[in-house]
């Protein structure tokens, strides 16, 4: 069997010398190159316009901009503020942040600060290969799966969610091929998660969106394997727009579906999907792709980049405090208080 | 009122003194280009690499190839072998090459092909016709729908088979708002849908595929309307892939679901939907957009075009023979015999 480690070869967000080093994804798979962030305001920047992006990995990029705004004595609420405001939908980014004015509300100095952020990424690392493992134990050898996004080493501290859970699965012998749906409109699957497999020898199958229930009607997928950015009180969950689509046609086809997202994701002050704020983006977003217009001027379009899939169609929820099966308010009142 | 003429202003196959003229939908929205076909093969070469695409539009250009063959004095038999092998999921190219076999059998010469052909596409656009008030009879004042692909002017002879019903349902002043899919891999509806909408003042928003689920659950459509490829005996339907996706999403919110074709993609030959070839294409269709590639080197693709829905999750076929509601075996062989 080969180690996990030779499947997790990746690290995107880095703290260096003073700055945050970010992995610009807007520009994977074809072109390598690292963002220097020097303060809070070209964090949120770099949040804002998808340098940096899925929801574990904006929050502990959030932490450090605290981190940077105190070394220039900036003002930490107003950083706050700006950084909080940079996207709407997960809330890792809000969790961060509450933990860093803690801290700050604590009288942490700078160097605090530091190892604060550090915790929330070393801890989230931890937190995804604790459910890799849990996530992994649902999966019965030979399986094939689908997953959607990207929700690899990019989009976390290290290892991933969802594909953590399919980097252990494949690691341990359960997992024979994956697919992954591109993932209209940033292509997160295309660019991403597609670089990320092929990278650490994973087999892995693009296809298109909409290519899913075709597939799952094939008998060719078990499970439905996704991340998340907030699931609320009652296990409602939101994640990239395309989702729910599967955790519909999942249900109909009898495979089953997985949510897996570190506990900073879950929100119990949220008490269903219908309170959960869905980011609205660009029109033009769809009206080009790496640069090359495919819409005639002068279209319209509606661009939601997340919707929500309702706790009835998830079969399982993994979190690194466990993984919680037909997810509901008490289940999840169970394992997160109230 | 509008007239429907308005509405109606694109034709993408034209017979022009011995020459098969096809606006080349590869280019399109931004070029418009026309080639020039003066021999079967090279009309099957046009079927094949999507110069020309959709089902009844692909069964009007094999037509006039055969006429080219015949001006040729080239063997017809192969010709015809040529012209069916292009691509093999629409039925509407085998039953208007069976037609000009028939006409062939029965000692026709150049000039009665020729007028078979111009059948056959007059034939077409007077079933989009009816077709469009049909179909448009099926909905209430006040509707937005959905549509997927292209199934408009550019993929028949005229008017358009869903999109002819939105044509007609939008000059009834019945339907307010279009949605259109932009269906990966080759964008049809974002590149000719939104064109052809845009072109006739119809208000159109184009969306991501992934995006249809939330789109219903806002209940901001009631019918989704779409084209067809093959429809089985049983309304089992092969369409462009996605089409499923739709209709299992469709049932899953209480959003209507409408077939659009002409008579000529119905094949009672074919008993149910697992009876139908669909057609794989080439998995690079996946790593680029415009020519601009977006999937790192090496990675692999499944990319089935076309998918079917079973005739259960069906509300209506609309044919220029009539609607049939809740289509099934009996129901389909009541207006189609055997």
């Amino acid at each position: 069997m080969q180690t996990l480690e030779h499947h997790d070869t990746i690290r995107a967000v880095a703290w260096t010398d003073g700055a945050l080093r970010l992995l610009d994804q807007r520009r994977l798979p074809f072109v390598e190159t690292w963002l220097d962030c020097r303060s809070a305001d070209e964090v949120a920047i770099a949040i804002r316009d998808l340098v940096v992006r899925g929801a574990p990995a904006i929050g502990i990029a959030a932490a450090w901009g605290v981190v940077l705004a105190a070394r220039q004595n900036a003002d930490l609420d107003a950083a706050i503020a700006r950084l909080r405001a940079a996207r709407p939908t997960a809330v890792n980014l809000m969790w961060a942040l509450d933990r860093m004015r803690a801290r700050i509300a604590a009288g942490a100095d700078t160097a605090a600060l530091e190892r604060e952020a550090q915790s929330i990424q070393d801890e989230d690392l931890a937190a995804n290969r604790r459910m890799g493992e849990l996530g992994a134990a649902l999966i019965a050898a030979g399986s094939s799966v689908l997953t959607h996004c990207n929700t690899g080493s990019l989009a976390t501290a290290g290892f991933g969610t969802a594909l953590g859970v399919i980097r252990a699965g494949f690691a341990a012998g359960k997992i024979a091929q994956v697919y992954a749906g591109e993932t209209r409109p940033w292509l997160q699957g295309a660019r991403l998660t597609m670089w990320e497999l092929l990278r650490d020898g994973i087999p892995a199958k693009l296809i298109a969106d909409s290519a899913a229930s075709h597939l799952m009607k094939s008998g060719a997928v078990q499970w439905v394997i996704v991340g998340a950015d907030r699931i609320a009180a009652n296990g409602d969950t939101a994640n990239k727009i395309g989702t729910y689509q599967l955790a519909i046609a999942a249900r109909h086809h009898g495979v089953k579906f997985m949510v897996v997202a570190p506990s900073s994701t879950v929100d119990m002050q949220t008490a269903t999907g219908d309170g959960i704020d869905i980011e609205l983006r660009d029109p033009a977003e769809l009206f080009a792709v790496g640069g090359q217009r495919t819409v005639v001027e002068g279209a319209q379009a509606w661009n939601p980049v997340f919707d929500v899939t309702p706790h009835e169609l998830i079969d399982a929820i993994v979190t690194e405090r466990g993984a919680i099966e037909r997810p509901d308010r008490a289940r999840l009142r169970a394992v997160f208080g109230a």
